[in-house]
């Protein structure tokens, strides 16, 4: 069993005059998390203070980039050329940058969010083309990429990957993961159970099949209306294990 | 009469299927370029190729972040707060400077487009706080303002500023530039004038009126449709006059 | 002391997976609805449902046209010829009477909503053009103007007009509403006062001034946290005195 | 041979401040216009234009909604359910009724641009679903599709349908056209031959392979550089084979 993990949350999906999940309650609990840029949530405002939130709780930092889609929040899937993919998770990287920079704080990671993070998964051509786009901007950036095949493509390429899995979400037997558009309460016990399958290599899909899944980060999504109890149940779990948390650039160390 | 002066071109403002502007025939004329981000004009792929271009003509690479309002292409007046205009800028300084940082080159300055120029123009607080964030950004980046007393007032507070002249609009009475929603053809020789007469340290308003300029770049606008023909004939005027170009960093460096 | 008012609330201003408001709490409250049209707020689905909601409660539909700015919920002031803005107007109308059509009703009123409301205020041209472009497109609708000089300007040109005041707006001096970015719950009891001062003629400003105040319709906010609150002890004090709400076009029918 | 056929071109797609086709010189050519409705391109006063443009000419106006997506000129796939498709198209609908009502016409067709209208040649229900929209809207109202299957289960389930072909598209083995993202120049004579092909009932896929045609319609695209030649070359053509257009409610009319 694994004893050192990073747990990531989605965070600043706010936009505007609208809502959305409670960013000031879910910091705590989690080592890094990814903030809206702008094209699926995120408006620079919520943007400036989600980096802020970010710096006062001391995890680290990265940009969650996504389909140019407010109406869908970025989760319809939609074609992009490996290029167009790559210009997009730079755009949106780009900006999150400032706003680290304005804070004295930097990107550390980037995570493509909903369909965007479906393409990466489905299409190893777009994986390649964002994972190399990152890497000019700043070589030491980490690509989060569900752990996987293409993960592992990504990796074997030379690019810095950190590979993710899934505490509150399901697995089909094909081992992706099954997407909400939109996200229901969930039971903190058993996204809890799940955290700790994935540190001892491997989940169960939704028809019962053993799903191998060796995992850097696992992933809380701040607009589940329950995410942060079951951050709070994930994280008294590890405390009964014994499994330290740590921003996912200290648990790929050892690879990199 | 100046004898070196910075001459800077807008581009980058075509938006996917829509084209605008001859920007590769009107880089060679110029010293520096002001890049769309994106909120006004500029999808990231034409932003790739535009700093691409930049690159390939040895021209200083700026920024040229617009109001959020692509179907007025930011030549509408908003109202944002000093704090969301400053977030503005920020925002779409970044997403710019990724693309630079893959092309290997920076982004030198920043030059607010269209109606977000003539905010910073007006009020004070707005261009001191996109002055202020640009800077937390990156300290050496150029904040370029018309030249007057609003560029002044961002200079004594200790800001980085480059002040701007136009050759190819009119001013008013109070010395601000008359914008044009869509600019039309002007006359080269006319407008080849006015950048002489930027050197001799003045320009005549509309109205006959005597207006004092102290300037570090001339601008062009790279929609106007015979740009291209505007910055020759400028250029001509200048080998006549024995006037050199050079990227506005060169051209202010003694302040700084 | 009027005896009939209308009693309308902006409706429908949740944006794909973001929700904001009570609509189905605040309805039953009301006579009239106004439903944002997707610029400021509001995409297809959203408008399809709350054109259902407003069905089944029986109280009259409008449209809620507003500035083509998500990001600041139409509450950003915008530079528009007043061609723009009728533009702008029909477009948004358009769009909320097709799904009318398909409900089975129709769209009885227009109100501009934020900042653009704020521009039919001030540019008695701009009121003008909407009137005369929504009068083309259906000679009954209504055009929904903050009760005052502007509002009777358009009136007195022909136009058909519901004359509004305001239950939870401060007035200042000149009689204009101060419009609150981001409304905060307000204390019932006052608004619900505020409300019987305008059935009889007149508010006082923030600054103690009386405003003369002839209103057809009452305008409650439904981005205001405690919206419900505030429309059922506005109802329960209309008890008290006797006043009946109905639907704008009752109210004004002796006038047109 | 058929010898009466609807021509239809697409138009009203510039944006703002770019331009894009020449309306005034492919409007006299055909019988049919669909004009883009905001979501792809098409911005309000573009859409009042190219109302009176359509009307000027004699032609009939139809709605041509797209998916929201400007950047990616509404030819990038997007993954829409069938609700979320129908209530697209009867935004867009909509909003271009309204400018057609102030016009004095009406909107007499709706067809589904780029890779919307992909999405409903590959995806029935869709199909269905927007049929059953604009029918709601305006039982006359025609919906142009594909001549294929998916139109013919859509006629077959009791819906108004003109089927559509293309004389500037190749078709693949399957029946299905080749879009282009970018649309060059074509050889008009080879699109005039492709356009007689279509009367005949038949047309040759890439790959030689004959493909049945039962067409009511055919498309010319307003954003290929040449199309107003194409348009003339296949008049021309016409004349030579006694063809005569007419609009699509004309040429179904013995279906309806």
């Amino acid at each position: 069993m694994k004893t050192v993990i990073d747990l990531n949350a989605d965070a600043g999906e706010s936009f505007g005059r609208w809502k959305l999940g409670d960013d000031a309650a879910l910091l705590p609990q989690v080592s890094s998390v990814n903030v809206a840029c702008g094209w699926h949530a995120g408006d620079p405002g919520t943007m400036r203070r989600s980096v802020e939130l970010a710096v006062s709780n001391g995890v680290a930092l990265g940009a969650h980039p996504g389909f140019p889609d407010l109406a869908g929040f970025g989760r319809r899937a939609m074609a992009m050329s490996p290029a167009e993919a790559a210009d997009a998770c730079l755009y949106q990287y780009g900006a999150l940058r400032a706003f680290a920079a304005e804070a004295g704080t930097h990107v550390a990671h980037v995570k493509p969010h909903g369909a965007l993070y479906g393409l990466t998964l489905r299409d190893p051509d777009v994986a390649a083309a964002v994972a190399g786009s990152v890497a000019t901007a700043d070589p030491d950036v980490l690509l989060v990429l569900l752990a996987g095949p293409t993960a592992q493509g990504v990796i074997d390429a030379g690019h810095r990957v950190a590979r993710e899995a899934f505490a509150d979400l399901d697995y089909d037997d094909n081992g992706h993961i099954i997407i909400e558009p939109v996200p229901e309460a969930k039971d903190p016990e058993v996204c809890a159970q799940q955290a700790i399958d994935v540190l001892n290599g491997g989940v169960t899909s939704v028809n019962g099949k053993a799903i191998d899944v060796d995992a850097d980060t696992i992933c809380l999504h701040g607009d589940r209306p329950n995410s942060p109890d079951i951050a709070r149940a994930i994280r008294a779990r590890f405390d009964e294990h014994g499994v330290r948390t740590a921003a996912m650039h200290d648990v790929v160390a050892s690879r990199y």
